[in-house]
């Protein structure tokens, strides 16, 4: 079984039945990247309804029980994650209204500095600031995995020092096996470990590099060369699989509403439209080779537990309660 | 005759004909402190209402021109201003928008650090970030006065350095008179010397301290020392003059939506409270006394004319346009 900490895009009947077909037993969708309060609430409702049209085959999980209760029923568990903070419209107290209504995981910040902290793509990072030491506190109070994928390195760490829960980078690599701003420095995945974090590995071609690409035993390499870093209890899968993604979202994505100009997020001027999916990961059923590509790279059976599924399963139970 | 840079709190009638009484040409008041935009769209209708109902004595500017003009027939002219850049929401297009309604004054950050940049009351200081960078372009471009009194010095540089135009500290002091986190080191101040920007001094107890706030000589007395720093052409007033401000309005400058535990803004847990107005500045009408006082500290009448009124026009000129 597999939990797959952040996938991005559209979502539909065809994709969770890909998702079951790729053994796929968990994963957190994308609700938003920019948005504010009410077009959060409307993504929520989007997806209550969407599961409600699909009880069959998957159900909105809010501890590590329900995901385990709905793995058991044959179901994808679905944790509703935003990618950015926006959603809370700096409010306080909007941390626990969104923990009521179901939202798990809340990535600090996106692609630029926000009042909670400092991006990995901002020129100068931050730190964390006033209002990320108040959000954080309140997410380890209402159980919502505090995500640092996107946030630049130096909040990272400061984010680390504060949360009295583990944290999780849902979908990064290590920046000194793949070198991208998006990926994370040596020593933030040694505070993740001393904090009892998971660290996702992507499968992103941007982030992740042409050759961890190539085939399913070499990005299984490069979740070999994660543990390497943050030991064998902090790493999982965290594709940042996109569904249907259109240059349009990609622009949405990028863009937002904060520049008329040119970003190219992860990509490049060489690369500036959507990447290729890896070679090996074309659909998201692809999911169901992993399980036997991280025995061949050398990971024994309880191992492999740990990097499909244990370690998110820890963290979840442990922030979300069980 | 006075432009002062900054005011905050309930205008009313009453208000307005003690401005007049107090020789005040023209105010900024406060439109919105933490504000998203469609409160600040309320607050913008609300000062149009209350102009209108009161045509007689106020009309809203939004040239240097149309300020002399009301100025000639006896009117105060109101600037719109906003002390955070919230009412942007984090689009790039409502600058314009915004300044198509009027709105002529923006402070890039309030207390907290946001999209734009760092503030003053932040451990550390970010540094113009990449919305910010966006922001000040288009600011400029749509004759917007960039507004710097709560960011960070750090921000502070670096926004005087991307800006085209003049920037405004409109109601701070020097750091190096009077020591406080809110006031401005001298590198900012021979940075906005440099950029032809204005700094407005403040009458507000906690920024300027007790001596300062004793008798309108002293406080002309921080005004030249002041333009010992910043130059004669740089210095204008900003006197953070709040009106009506209770303890409950106190605590949403202060605390916002951002946090449920204690923050004191400019005062302190030694003066939590709301500071007592300076000794010689009880009731607005008391600005009648700045013109001889700053006169009797060594000002010729040219100086004077600048620094009660003739360097905010200035700025306000080249920033707005005719």
């Amino acid at each position: 079984m597999i939990i797959d900490g952040l996938q991005c895009g559209y979502f539909d009947r065809d994709v969770f039945e890909r998702l079951k077909k790729g053994n796929v037993g968990c994963v957190t969708p994308t609700l938003g990247f920019w948005e504010g309060a009410v077009p959060s609430l409307e993504s929520i409702d989007a997806w209550r309804q969407l599961v409600r049209a699909n009880e069959d085959l998957v159900g909105i999980a809010t501890t590590a029980a329900q995901i385990e209760a709905l793995v058991a029923q044959g179901k994808v568990a679905i944790l509703l994650g935003f990618q950015n903070a926006n959603l809370l419209e700096g409010h306080i107290g909007f941390v626990e209204l969104f923990a009521d209504l179901g939202v798990r995981v809340i990535q600090l910040t996106y692609n630029n500095q926000n009042e909670l902290g400092g991006s990995c793509y901002e020129e100068h990072d931050s730190g964390l600031a006033r209002f990320g030491k108040e959000v954080i506190r309140e997410m380890n109070r209402c159980g919502v995995v505090i995500d640092l994928s996107h946030v630049g390195n130096r909040t990272s760490r400061e984010a680390i020092e504060h949360s009295t829960q583990p944290v999780a980078i849902t979908h990064a690599n290590p920046d000194s096996v793949y070198p991208h701003k998006r990926n994370k420095t040596d020593d933030v995945l040694h505070a993740l470990r001393a904090n009892g974090g998971v660290i996702g590995c992507a499968a992103y071609r941007n982030i992740s590099g042409d050759e961890f690409c190539s085939t399913v035993d070499k990005w299984c390499e490069l979740v070999a060369r994660t543990v390497d870093i943050a030991g064998i209890d902090h790493v999982g899968i965290g594709t940042d699989k996109s569904h249907g993604t259109t240059q349009r979202d990609l622009d949405w994505m990028r863009k937002g509403n904060w520049t008329r100009g040119t970003d190219f997020g992860a990509g490049s001027a060489a690369r500036p439209g959507k990447a290729a999916p890896p070679d090996w990961f074309k659909a998201v059923e692809d999911l169901g080779n992993v399980e036997p590509a991280l025995a061949r790279v050398g990971f024994n059976a309880e191992e492999v537990r740990q990097l499909t599924h244990g370690n998110w399963l820890r963290l979840y139970r442990t922030v979300m309660g069980q």
